[in-house]
């Protein structure tokens, strides 16, 4: 695996900008200490259901936010994590900027993980590059920018977090002020699917209301290693089929060749959903989607192909379909997330199952409607000659129908979130950060994922966001050996800077 | 479920036959004592790898028939169940018939069984009929055909072994003498697939050449209740595929409608294998069928068609392809049995996984070489546009094929066995049987199942063997609650008697 990292320090560029100026300064200066800062904050456990360790996460943000001279305070929902809040006023600024991130992390398994998750460790390199373990610099000592720090949430988002701080130390170091009202909006269970987020923006609303734009600031930056916004991501929805054979497994001798094999069965109905290219077939699947403005277009096809660097990365041949990653992306999906029928491997049997199972995954877009996508799944499976039910068939229904299927939908999906890059603030940003980064930033119109705070942002404060992104693609988030390359938090530390004093005159395409 | 039982015994011909006469009367007599032998065997537990308590079962079923005159040996390789031998001569016999059963057991998980499956206990009819346990019947008590006696291998196969036992006592007592020599061949880890029985057969072979049809005393009568004897079984076989995706799973989000999904490529090529009446459509699966005789297809034609009562008891509207259930075991089968892709239920995640696995299991008929018809789905396989491995595929293979299959190939698999029923030694058991029987007696050329030890008789000893059944097939067998049905016993006593009292005359159509 070939990874490509963050070549965009372009130096003419770098000092036209005095808040990228400040920032590189201040790390030169005090790049050991925020070091040091991140592997504090990771030294917390942060799983969201370990709540006494998340009041700590939150009370020890609160606090390094509140010394800076932010308004802190934790806004809390019995039994659910607090949201660390936070205001810094500018006096006469006329827009108010949220920096959303989340300080709680996936779970942890100690024996997939090569260090203690919850004691960071620098390493020269990434591991899977043979990266050794290299001891925490002391002021002034030399930092290498491929070093990569590892541990639970040294990416997703405690990086981000201390970003933030090390930007605000930055700017107020070189006596630059901010040109935005600043909130912040930091998440304690958003690996957990943030299950209480609307509660709090309905609860709280009072306080997001003068919010011009959010900054989402979470996820990695484009695979290239090229800086990446992204305005949107897809909606999620999941059906769950469960296709019948005989009422109890059969021997495969006596009854082979005459009772139905549900896995057979399975195998010709989820074949009837796509060609074998992998476009879906089912009908009008496709017909909802909206769009993108040709603005929009543009900068999807401007953004640098990198799908021969991914089917290299993962070993692939094809993919599926006609179009590039970044054009696929903008369509819905159909995935076989999940297959069961009888036992594999060593505990396979000679027998004819009862059952199969598949889990169905939608990803959407832009105009799909959840339910109605999973009625399209619906007419389609009845087309094909099935019979749904929603529970166990009992005998009657058993004996009267020759194939039937049990389909349970996802009662949680969402749809997707798309914000007009061309509206004037979006455009304030995009072309703020452009006067950073120049023409190497990837705008893209969603990303492939779903976000349910983006839709709770949108639905429930009508307010657009945007998903900023700065760690590096290959992080290992949610798995073992989750890092951050500190080339990549240094980034961080720039770009919040840019992002805490746009100009107020750039908010035209 | 509704059962059917077996109603046989109709009594102008049951005292017809003096052997007969004799079993019924000494179950009259003995029939208590009868229960009591049985359930005393099923006492000592005999599963193949509990060797210790297995020498137990050998020793004691040594005894009992050496008790009734047999002369009875251990046949004992190291480490394995010993098989018990035994022989009886009768002087001018010129027919030697070998009774084959087996005296060990498929393992017991005690959660799920309602008694102790080592302490048999008799209920008045069977726990799925709301059956109630009885006290064993003391001498002259009277003992009901329904009720049952659990435990296990009550059925399968303890209860042949007590029949066999019960019949040479009933001939004795009413002085009716054996008109074949009759030897014994019980082996001991059936249920473990006989691992060494071509070595027994092989280095005891001298004691089996004088052999002239075995009756392998094992199994379940027709689902009617109607007496069923097989001449041959199929053969079987089974190969693993493996369709890989990206070399690791993907998040569905951001790769999912362009990363290709192995659940789908498998439903593909699965779906591809048969049509959706469950026909194989792989090319050639069918030719090599040997076609069965006119006298053995008129003998499936006339056995009870059974279809109806099992699709009301195993819940199907439909069954695969066209032909009743006796014909389509006569066709090589193509069975799903298992099936997996990433996670379902409560652990689907949402990704694309990295690979699918399908176990597919095929039953052969006559005619159906074992490796030939793998290799005819390799060919199909390769037809799809696949790319067989045999290995975990490289990245150099994954970059080169887009579509990439691990095919494994059982190598143990075995080809059907199938005796000529019209030939004479066994038209002279068929016969001998149907003055007992009746015309509802049902022959099949062959048992949908498969069986190492026919395949053993044939392929080493070149002997013709029988499954000669007589057991309720609503038995349990290898599951919880494994039962007999007393009426069954009976018959099954009444069966050995005419079996060990064979005409030498009936050897024609």
């Amino acid at each position: 695996m070939k990874a490509f990292y963050l070549l965009l320090f372009i130096p003419s560029l770098l000092f036209a900008q005095p808040s990228v100026k400040a920032s590189r300064e201040w790390i030169k200066k005090d790049g050991a200490n925020i070091l040091t800062e991140l592997k504090d904050l990771i030294s917390i456990p942060n799983h969201a259901s370990d709540l006494p360790n998340i009041q700590r996460n939150a009370e020890k943000i609160k606090k390094m936010f509140a010394d800076r001279g932010f308004a802190m305070r934790l806004l809390q929902e019995p039994g659910a994590p607090p949201i660390v809040y936070g205001e810094y006023k500018v006096k006469g600024a006329t827009r108010t900027l949220c920096f959303y991130a989340h300080y709680d992390g996936q779970p942890v398994d100690p024996a997939l993980w090569k260090i203690d998750a919850f004691n960071a460790e620098l390493f020269d390199k990434a591991m899977y590059e043979g990266g050794k373990s290299v001891p925490m610099p002391k002021a002034g000592e030399p930092i290498n920018e491929d070093w990569r720090m590892y541990g639970r949430s040294a990416s997703d988002d405690k990086a981000p977090i201390i970003a933030m701080m090390a930007a605000i130390d930055a700017l107020k170091a070189s006596k630059i002020g901010l040109t935005s009202n600043i909130k912040l909006f930091f998440d304690g269970e958003e690996e957990s699917s943030s299950p209480h987020i609307e509660t709090y923006m309905t609860k709280y609303g009072e306080l997001f209301k003068d919010i011009s734009v959010w900054l989402l600031v979470d996820g990695a930056v484009y695979q290239t290693g090229d800086p990446s916004f992204k305005f949107g991501g897809r909606g999620v929805t999941s059906m769950q089929l469960v296709a019948y054979g005989p009422n109890r497994p059969l021997h495969s001798g006596h009854y082979g060749n005459w009772a139905p094999v549900p896995g057979q069965m399975m195998a010709h109905l989820l074949a009837s959903m796509t060609d074998k290219d992998g476009n879906v077939t089912i009908e009008g699947f496709y017909d909802s989607v909206e769009p993108i403005s040709a603005f929009e277009k543009k900068q999807v096809m401007s953004a640098p192909n990198i799908d021969a660097q991914m089917k290299e990365e993962l070993g692939l041949a094809r993919t599926e379909g006609t179009g590039s990653l970044n054009e696929r992306m903008l369509l819905p999906s159909l995935t076989i997330r999940g297959l069961s029928s009888g036992s594999v491997g060593d505990k396979a049997a000679n027998i004819i199952p009862g059952f199969a199972i598949a889990e169905l995954s939608m990803r959407l877009v832009k105009g799909n409607d959840p339910e109605k996508m999973m009625d399209l799944v619906e007419a389609h499976i009845k087309k094909e000659g099935w019979h749904i039910v929603r529970d166990e068939p009992d005998h009657a229904t058993r004996m009267k129908y020759p194939r039937i299927v049990k389909v349970t939908r996802n009662e949680n999906g969402f749809p997707a979130i798309k914000v007009n890059m061309d509206q004037p603030e979006i455009m304030g940003v995009i072309n703020g950060v452009k006067s950073f980064t120049g023409d190497k930033a990837v705008f893209l119109p969603s990303s492939g994922g779903s976000n349910r705070v983006n839709n709770a942002i949108y639905d429930v404060l009508k307010t657009p966001a945007i998903s900023v992104n700065m760690v590096n693609h290959d992080n290992n988030q949610h798995a073992e050996n989750e890092n951050v390359r500190i080339g990549n938090l240094w980034y961080g530390v720039d770009l919040m800077a840019v992002l805490m004093t746009l100009p107020n005159d750039m908010q035209k395409k």
